[in-house]
């Protein structure tokens, strides 16, 4: 089973917890295999800290400090950093199911990661038995 | 099949060798795909070079000067780093089993890599036919 | 299914795009899941922008300047940054197939990254249905 999200995303660089659309997708098998993809190339997805805002802001600050907007870049768009930090991110990854249910530890929620927003983003769930 | 491995971590930094466990798991089918999974924020998984000790921490140190401890982070728990490196590493890989034995390269390993021990961690194996 | 493709690199840091093999692959089987496997250990794989050719130069220039050939490396060998590079970009990728297709976006490409060539590498292509 194939299923397509769509994300609106409001800034340049921001962290969305997608976990409930992973969620729903898992109701529909006992156990298996789901991988969450990411079809862009400036924006990626992890599975990280769900509970305190903070630590989505210090990453993604962290993450501009070490790969900034303005460099020595040659490609004329404007969003090298953004192509650096998907590749290092990750644009896709996988969550186990059991018993119809995504298996995350306590504190894991599934994360999308925009590096070049504003955008209307996708996201592709796929199931697997 | 899934198993659940513990893993007793040492430091606050560390790389501990796993492949024995995924060998392990190898066994029970022929062919299929194994999905490595870590129910943790602030520990990761990655396949890197199993020889030489001096690899994994030169890695870490290099890592650790990217990303300090102690930087200009708003999250209170003072492991702002230990979430950045996770998301960095990635939280679980995907091996290829062949004949019962996972397809390595020569000096591949599968390393848990633990940002904010010492902890007892959890390492769950996904074995797919 | 299993296959495997030899790349040959032609300097220490290089991106080739490898899609084309993956696509080869996908013509096999419907619907379903590849896995694109790297066997070394200072090498990766990822999915990224497969157009504008100054992306893959700015991605590898900046990751060099982040992490540098020449350092306090402990490493014999003189590649520590290139096992480093491996690990944060990842050595396998996840491609969802759709009627014998990859499920790529309208820019993503596969691309295979050296980063301690020139080397006779090898890509490991597995078709799940």
């Amino acid at each position: 089973m194939i299923k397509e999200i769509t994300i609106q995303t409001k800034k340049r660089n921001e962290i969305i917890d997608v976990t409930k659309h992973v969620e729903e997708a898992a109701r529909n098998i006992e156990n298996g295999i789901i991988t969450a993809y990411v079809p862009h190339t400036t924006a990626g997805i992890t599975i990280n800290e769900n509970a305190d805002p903070t630590v989505k802001e210090d990453m993604l600050r962290k993450l501009s400090e070490l790969i900034p907007e303005k460099d020595d870049y040659k490609h004329a768009e404007g969003n090298s950093d953004s192509h650096l930090k998907a590749t290092l991110t990750g644009n896709s990854t996988t969550i186990i199911v059991k018993n119809g249910k995504p298996l995350l530890g306590t504190w894991q929620g599934i994360m999308f990661c925009e590096y070049d927003g504003p955008r209307t983003r996708k996201l592709i769930i796929h199931v697997k038995k």
